[in-house]
Formats: C-alpha cells, sequence, structure tokens
C-alpha cells in the first residue's frame, strides 16, 4: 500500500539493524487518517468474507482494530495482556513470547466476545516473528470460532513469521512488506502494495 | 449522553458494590459505532477551543482517542505504561496508581508527540479517583503544552477525582456521570447528559 510505505519512508527510522521505529504515526503517536485508510484497503482485501468481529491485542493493535471495525460494521476486541482484578474468570487464555520486551504474556479474551458464531480478522500494527499472531490465532481456534484471515500493517518479510503462518494456509494481508532495512535503507516488497 | 446512559443500563455490570463492567462495548470488546457518536459530542463541547492533539493511556482510551482524532483532525498520543527496550530515552514521566491493578505504573511520553505547540484534550474511559487523569496532566504540564481540557466516557461521581479535578478549573466533560450504584441500580447525574 503505496501511503503506507510512503509513511514508513519519510517518517520511519532504523535502530540497530533491525527495529523499525514508526511511533510518530503507527503505535505511540497515531495517524487516525492513515488507519482510515487503511482500514478501507483491508475491507477491500477481505471484502466478502463475512468478517463480523476484529480482534487484536493491546495495545498498539487497538486503534487499527477500533477503525477497522467501523469499516467492517462489525465490534472489535482485543486480548488483555494481564488479569486485572475485575477481569472474567472464564476466558481463553495463550502465552505470548514478546521481544521487543523480553518477556513472556499470558494474554486472554472473555468467552462472552469470542465463539462460534464469529467469523474473525486479526489485526496488528506489526508481524515479525509471528508469536502474537499465532497467539490470536490460538485463541481464535480455542473459542472454535472461524479465522477468515490476519492484517497486519508492517511485515518484516527478513523475518521468519510471515512465510510460517502463510505456509498453514491463513490469508495474511500485510500493507506493507519489508523485505531489508541493511544501512538503514528500507525497502519494500514490490508485491506486498 | 443519552445514548451511553442507555448502553450502560442494558450492557453494564454492576459488581462488588463499587465495580462496573462495561467491557461489552467500551474496553475490552468496543463498540465503534458508539464511539463515533462518543466523539461527536466531546467534538461539540471542545469546539471552537483550537484542540490540536489528544492525549491518553494504555489501553483503553486508545479506541476513543483514535476516533475522536478523526473528529479534531489531529494526532492522537497514547501514554505508555513501561519502558519497552525501544522506546525513546527523552520521554516526559510520571507514575499512576491503579487501584484495579493494585499497583503503581511509570507512565510516559515521548518528548516529540508532546509540547509547548500543542492544545490537548485528554481523553479516559473511566474516571474514578482521578489517578489517571492527574498523571496525564501532569505530562502535559511537564511538555508547556496547554490543557483545553479533559473528556471521559464514565465518571463514577460518588468518588472524589471528578471534583477534584473540576476544583482546578479544569473543563472536564463526563458523558456519563454515575452517582449511585447501591443495589446494583445505577443512577446517573441528571446535568451530565
Amino acid at each position: 500500500m503505496k501511503l503506507l510505505e510512503d509513511k514508513i519512508r519519510t517518517e520511519g527510522v532504523v535502530k540497530n539493524g533491525d527495529i523499525l521505529k514508526v511511533d510518530s504515526f503507527l503505535n505511540h503517536q497515531m495517524d487516525a487518517g492513515l488507519f482510515r485508510a487503511m482500514a478501507r484497503e483491508w475491507k477491500r482485501r477481505f471484502d466478502g468474507l463475512g468478517v463480523n468481529k476484529i480482534l487484536t491485542i493491546e495495545a498498539s493493535g487497538i486503534g487499527l482494530a477500533c477503525i477497522a471495525a467501523e469499516e467492517f460494521g462489525c465490534r472489535a476486541v482485543f486480548a488483555k495482556k494481564s488479569s486485572g482484578s475485575n477481569m472474567d474468570a472464564e476466558v481463553y487464555s495463550t502465552k505470548i513470547t514478546s521481544f521487543t520486551k523480553g518477556k513472556v504474556f499470558d494474554v486472554i479474551v472473555s468467552k462472552r466476545f469470542l465463539g462460534p458464531e464469529d467469523r474473525v480478522l486479526i489485526l496488528d500494527d506489526f508481524l515479525a516473528n509471528g508469536c502474537a499472531l499465532e497467539g490470536l490465532m490460538d485463541l481464535v481456534n480455542q473459542a472454535g470460532a472461524t479465522l477468515v484471515g490476519c492484517g497486519i500493517a508492517i511485515e518484516k518479510g527478513f523475518q521468519e513469521g510471515g512465510a510460517r503462518i502463510r505456509k498453514k494456509g491463513v490469508k495474511l494481508e500485510s500493507l506493507a512488506v519489508i523485505v531489508s532495512m541493511s544501512g538503514g535503507e528500507i525497502v519494500f516488497r514490490e508485491d506486498g502494495t
């Protein structure tokens, strides 16, 4: 998606070889107008597939999921990273390793908000090693819901997550796929647009 | 705001006397259509005041902030609860006590996304004791930005936060103010609409 690639080129900063900072528009400060364009693109790519629930994980996916939920005309749910004292006892639960934060999170979704009647589009801001996405797919599976597919803002195509998930037959649509960031120069996969 | 009050009446659940669960539409599952109506109401109440930045805190405020940012035509920023390895060293920082989670969080915003040129509307899902809001106000103050006001979805009017913050002269607009939940019956403040 050219709009997102242009944004990454102009505002993205490569750090320490393989960290891409896009916090001026994606995951600390948020450009809601860009999110709207991205949501419309996901709607185009997943149109007619009966999506009736968006699932993401806190925190960076929430803004994208919320705006996409308006486009799809359905509710969005975000998986939570830990169990607060007013959280349901009745939850689906999985474990997700965050390499950025260097720890393993328990991730939960209330059973009230995910069930066999749901046709789920999973959305997230980044895909690298694929741990977060596979954790969310596990929650969809536990709920007996149908996974329609996964939409990602930025995929690091030089890490293994995307290939592994596509190999399972999952419809995975990344709006920008980075194949290389060496020397700080960001190169996109041409068919990733 | 009648739409929100009706939603709280029909989907809200009172637990253990003073916990209100609204996770079917506000802070676990999210009703983006309702968020849009709420954002328009905040726009009406803060119209003409030059808001050019929305500030919230992860995670529950993010969806609201993102949709409100579209209404105000500005960017949204969410304060983060802990410092990941790819977070800026250059941040404003404050401490917020969460009674729900029973701990104190370090909360940060990158200095790149909040500064003297910003006229800030702080948004959050809940206001009870006011700790989160005062933490966010502290960040605005550290940045030398102008606080235009605060918009809250649900204020627990029987806790002290709202009164204390209004006493400081802050324009605080809560879309639903609950004055009592005793016996599980939710009563709203009439002038809170």
